[in-house]
């Protein structure tokens, strides 16, 4: 049994993580926000989530590997200095970094690389989400990254192959090109889908998660997986044995 | 058994109309194109289907009048003084013009004018179409259709209440807002959802065409009930008893 | 501001319920279960609602047909008897019975007996539903009263037209059948659509809830619809104008 | 440009086959049906591709070998015995044999075994078919081919982990259980999904038919693949490159 740490405590997803390590059978080791105590934190526990901030992340590596105890990294929004320290820390202790915890959404991404890499340009590909109505900005994150698996595994580059927000006389698609397109309504917790239409014939591939609990139920996954590892940096296709 | 005729007889959709004439037990009365003798073919019909071209409609009325004959008149890109044209020719025989003859997709309309009624705006409607590869337009003429149809069943202007488009930071969804999305890929003959997501739960009301013969076969149901109206003009509503 | 009593307010559906008051801006007149004040919370109440049991359903009416205060009966599993006692006191008070007090079911219910209505027997009817692992029984009630409301509109009983659990060899489908067929799977609240298969085309009519909460919010909005009707028994459909 | 010949020439698929051959690019090296000169037909062909019938696949096989020539062979109900002949055939020809010869559907069946791999029991799988109104069997045999893939991912045998059929009280869903539901109506040419239904999240993996041509399809495109393999037996997987 692991006693996982909290950082980022406050809020829905630390809450959900508490729930989510009983649910594991795991010890809820404490939590901190902002002015937590660091330190007694990193003492108390055998591994760390870290969902706080961008700004917070520094601070929270060099704990993790003074006190030599593995950290997923789920906070979002990191640049390129951010990942610059993850690298660092994954020299010393085990560092799981990812975008996403879910599970299902990384097995998708999976999948999504592994038919686009396959099937040749003849098969259109097609994202398509569906978010609640208070959702900001299109596409969702999750649809832009598996856009970059479909692309990654065509080997071809996203940046000049997307048909984004099509709108009056757009032309005939582009060939090989990924088109996205977004649906807002409700309370939808989101949805995506992975079109590949070919002649006479579609394959789709889908995720829907019915509330948010899923990131925090993957991430206790990751701190699981973690817990053991060799010191390395690590991502959310591991823990799926990919 | 009724004779029918067929303007407009060459291309995919007059085969297909011939198909269907023999399927429904109909007759086929003939067809013409541009330079075909059009008083002849209405002397040998009992009821007209005309899918030629907006020029040539007031001849193809005119005639139809002349020989007492009804027509249906499919064509599409009406504008005004057509619609005009057809108000008149109703006067003395009986003329059913709609942009689209698919039976299931003026059902569909119907349903959506009906849910939008009914529901108030808490519920957000969303329309999604998904064609094939060569389509140039987007949204499709039939979303457009269902979105027309949900604003009039919520009582709103849809040309003030429309999200198209949505990439990058669009803000949160508008309330009262109807929302389109177009997919495009491989060769899907034309699938429609109208996404009606409320707190919690979500009515989606869809149609899906394998092929363009369901235009055909709605065209001859339109044709068959025609046969024995009153003069007067008509639409695809009548032939679905609404 | 009406005050509404809760009669069997344990359990999720009486939590469900408290929240769903509130959120409606309504007040919440208290709550009673097995052994609570009946008489009190009738005189405090507006309106009632009652999720308790067929045991307690003669003594809830006979108190709110005492104090004049109309009544939600969404309890389940009501017998023949039980519809008359309903009968009775819809002389006194205005009664809402429903087995079903989600809105966008009832609205579902609704379509589905409307496109059957004017669909003939070309098109062919299936049902299907998916519910979390741990249901017991299929079809679902849900789906057996969307195939009733078809067998409505087509005009057939359905108990003579109903294709069920499909395996092995079936043989060619019946015409005019209406089908089921049932998934079961992870923690899914429920999902309901009617298929309506024709030649080449289909119309699909679908409901899908993201957690129990709507049939909290249904019973709320049927309890402000009820309040200030004339005496009489009502059920969901006339909520939602129908 | 391979020259392919048809063994098996009458009929839709035979038609489906010389369409393929020529949007491929490829030679229609000439087709045989039951009373053809099959030598001759060997002789002018590089490639074959075999749709007769499993009476004929001894003597198909036995003019391939003579005449050096490798083999498609997509012929069903296909018995233990014929299994041992295109064993033996492939020690010195190229010969693949699969029951559907779809590259959408073997490509579903690759990430279907790929997703059941990786994902544990606490994910619930369920096959959902859907085919036209005259199909007399149910699952059907690609629902069923779909099953074993998720059971050999999972390792699991497949005859003691099947729910099939659900009516009436059927009990909770066993952990560990792949499920199976089969629709049936209109026209439909063949869909299939494969849903992973967790926690709060599922995974869905689709295929659509738009109509039989895509069996022809893949059959061009593994005799093309075939052209130039050493001898030994393939299957579709191989022409997907997986």
């Amino acid at each position: 049994m692991s006693r996982i740490g909290i950082i980022g405590s406050a809020g829905a997803m630390g809450q959900a993580l508490v729930q989510a390590i009983a649910a594991a059978g795991e010890t809820h080791a404490g939590g901190i926000d902002k002015d937590g105590d660091l330190a007694a934190l990193v003492s108390a526990s055998d591994v760390l989530v870290d969902f706080s901030s961008p700004a917070a992340l520094e601070a929270n590596l060099d704990a993790a590997v003074a006190g030599n105890v593995p950290i997923v990294v789920g906070t979002t929004g990191l640049e390129e200095r951010h990942h610059f320290l993850v690298d660092q820390a994954a020299e010393s202790i085990p560092v799981l970094q990812t975008g996403n915890t879910s599970l299902g959404v990384n097995m998708l991404v999976h999948l999504v690389r592994e038919a686009a890499l396959r099937l040749d340009e003849s098969w259109d590909i097609e994202i398509l989400e569906m978010h609640h109505r208070r959702k900001v900005d299109a596409p969702s994150g999750t649809a832009l990254m598996l856009g970059a698996a479909a692309a990654e595994g065509r080997g071809i580059a996203i940046e000049h192959n997307s048909e984004r927000g099509r709108d009056g006389i757009t032309g005939a698609r582009g060939r090989g090109a990924i088109g996205f397109a977004s649906l807002r309504g409700g309370t939808v917790a989101g949805e995506h889908s992975v079109i590949m239409a070919g002649e006479d014939e579609r394959i789709v591939l889908s995720h829907s998660a019915e509330n948010r609990s899923i990131f925090a139920r993957g991430a206790v996954r990751a701190a699981q997986w973690l817990t053991g590892q060799a010191p390395g940096r690590y991502d959310m296709a591991k823990v799926l044995g990919l």
